[in-house]
């Protein structure tokens, strides 16, 4: 019970005592397992997408070229789903800073999301190979684990924030607005590339997926702007 | 120490002075050793059960069907599998929320535990093939795997809530009862399927395989209802 | 900082201050790294085991007698390697208990330890092989890596001891005594067995093997006496 | 929030509000998400280095001149491998021993050095045959590798560093330097390891990658003697 939530109670909305659950006596957990597993998950899932290189170590010497023309399409997915994948996990941080008290659907709901997340390394796998990183099936398939990861995200999120019992108490209405949307433009993107890789171009789709990460990953001056205007107004108000 | 007990002294059974153990100077321990490994056991487990899929990669590219009939049984295995594990998780989290101090022989049983957790991966690469997934022997030696876990985890449940030193004030016996009721439906069921996998029909038993983490992984109503009834009675007392 | 060690300072040995190290400001730091680390690494080792049983996946559906003829030997193995880790983790886990503060070579004594903590995968799958497992240099190889695991976390073990700073204000000379025999009971074993194995017989060596985890891992009646009988002497001081 | 930095508050430049982040609302968060993460990469990628060594087991019994010849580099190497990510990872520990509250950039920084820590058993598979382990590309390329994990380290401390809000009190101009050289011997000591195995000799640049970890991971005496002094004349002021 990381926070008394003393000034929040007043504006709490009804929560009638009947549903509470047994699986917290105070009605709520803290969050350090959710945290624990979901920085477990993330690290095995993010050192596995090197592990599809390791396996097609050739036998013998390579030239430059040669390793260039063997790993540089690899190490290229590599790179952008290593990234993409840091990014889902700061906005998990993010969310768990303001989220500090968990319940069983929300345990529930976090290993529905990190279920996607494993199988990151699969479907990276699938697509990180010269022979298929233009074939349309192996795109569609990786944008659409990458967006389904960020869907169920965003549900562990709508859960958390529409219980204010389980909030940190500088949460408010905008940081709700802000934070979703956020959430919501990195999946979006990948629905556009896996859309467009099954019907227009793999080319096209292939690169969205490399520069979508960079995207998403770097600070966004224009959330900075609102991220900034949200907290000036909070203290004036 | 994370919590004095002082409300739980009076009620607590006689512990002699001999029976205290050099593991903790004041006899316990913290639970976040315990809590570090299990997350991590289950993180690997869960990533390591697509790893599988990875090593049957084919090397060219497949169409929609060629990818449906490779990977169709062996995503759905995995689904079913991450689910049950999650499952697992989930009950470990909430019995580490009422066990707030630990001793050798619950780190012990906690290991013996994690040792069927770790086998899973192995277990369902066997029955998560094309080949193998209506083998009777597959199906048997799952269910046996994610019963042995169950038991095995409902076992370190038991030897915890046995020693009021180890708990937090909140829990008592109606919590107990309830909690040992619902760890033990899920190891029961896949005893239950593993005999028909042995005897009756492989089919049936891997029907309910993809049925039973559903089960259990989602909130049951009328566990729900008797959570409820558990706190009001506290409440009232 | 989790322990003002305010009834530890008058009996602590001069520390000149030329010693302190940048490494902490306070001199010291706190565990919890070194415990993520060690947590992690143990995990890892452990689920990997499993990884070897993985890779030796037959295409085609066994029968139970084909079965344990594949998987007799390995399981064995498994389940034996995976006793002595959780061991080794169980006494990491006590000696942490009274080691509430770290410097640098504290880190340091731990990464070497987990150095050979992480190459056990490795001499066990060498050799959980059915082709291997009675091979004198297979037994020697694996005896000598656990040995080496015992002995560099009883260096740890060592290193802190030796230091008052670092330890919980309970810790007294026989602790230390009972902790340091307790560390080495293990690795003198596997050194004992691995010279069997090397110079008398592959088979007892073997069975050693197969019987030290359970010898180290379950609970020591001897121990505890000795255990009880410190915590007592102590009260009565 | 572990530190009210009251005493640094004087001394700290000027934030204007409207550069806090919505990341956290009191324009930081805790640094336990990176401290979990950089753990959990670390301990996968170290023992990621062994699974080489597994993949390459023989399928039946060898002599121990079999043994030494078909394993002997790859240990060596895992070895002075898991050596220098020990060292790493010492001092991402020390860095966060310091750097007390986190924000998005931070995190995102982490995440890219971890791309290359994660990296690390890729390249070391690559170098760690008897085939290549004197091939200058495969020496350049775990140079490359180790020396890009140092410089990103770097980065981050540079980050945290720059801005007193992050940092432990009694951070000060002199642990800054101090830490900053001592976190870029590692990195230029690879890229000079580099080059001299693509312009000069394969075998040098070998042997100065077997030096290299254990010159930077024992305690150096002079940076003993600094930090001694850096701490003396801090008491003194």
């Amino acid at each position: 019970m990381r926070s008394p939530f003393a000034s929040a109670e007043a504006a709490r909305p009804h929560v009638p005592d009947e549903v509470v659950s047994l699986d917290d006596p105070d009605h709520y957990s803290g969050t350090h397992r959710i945290a624990g597993l979901a920085d477990g998950v993330f690290a095995i899932a993010m050192t596995l997408l090197a592990l599809t290189l390791i396996e097609h170590l050739p036998p013998g010497a390579l030239s430059l070229a040669e390793f260039e023309h063997h790993f540089g399409v690899p190490l290229l997915v590599y790179g952008m789903t290593f990234i993409i994948l840091g990014t889902y996990w700061v906005s998990h941080a993010i969310q768990m800073h303001y989220v500090v008290r968990a319940d069983r659907p929300l345990m529930v709901r976090t290993v529905l999301f990190l279920i996607f997340v494993s199988l990151v390394p699969f479907s990276t796998g699938y697509l990180g190979t010269t022979a298929r990183f233009l074939d349309p099936l192996a795109i569609a398939l990786y944008c659409a684990n990458l967006a389904l990861c960020g869907f169920a995200l965003q549900r562990t999120l709508l859960y958390a924030t529409l219980d204010p019992h389980m909030l940190h108490r500088v949460f408010d209405k905008r940081i709700f607005r802000a934070l979703h949307v956020s959430f919501l433009i990195g999946p979006a993107l990948y629905v556009v590339a896996g859309a467009v890789a099954w019907s227009v171009s793999p080319r096209v789709a292939f690169a969205m997926c490399v520069v979508v990460p960079v995207f998403t990953f770097f600070p966004n001056p224009f959330w900075g702007k609102l991220y900034a205007r949200i907290v000036t107004d909070r203290k004036a108000a």
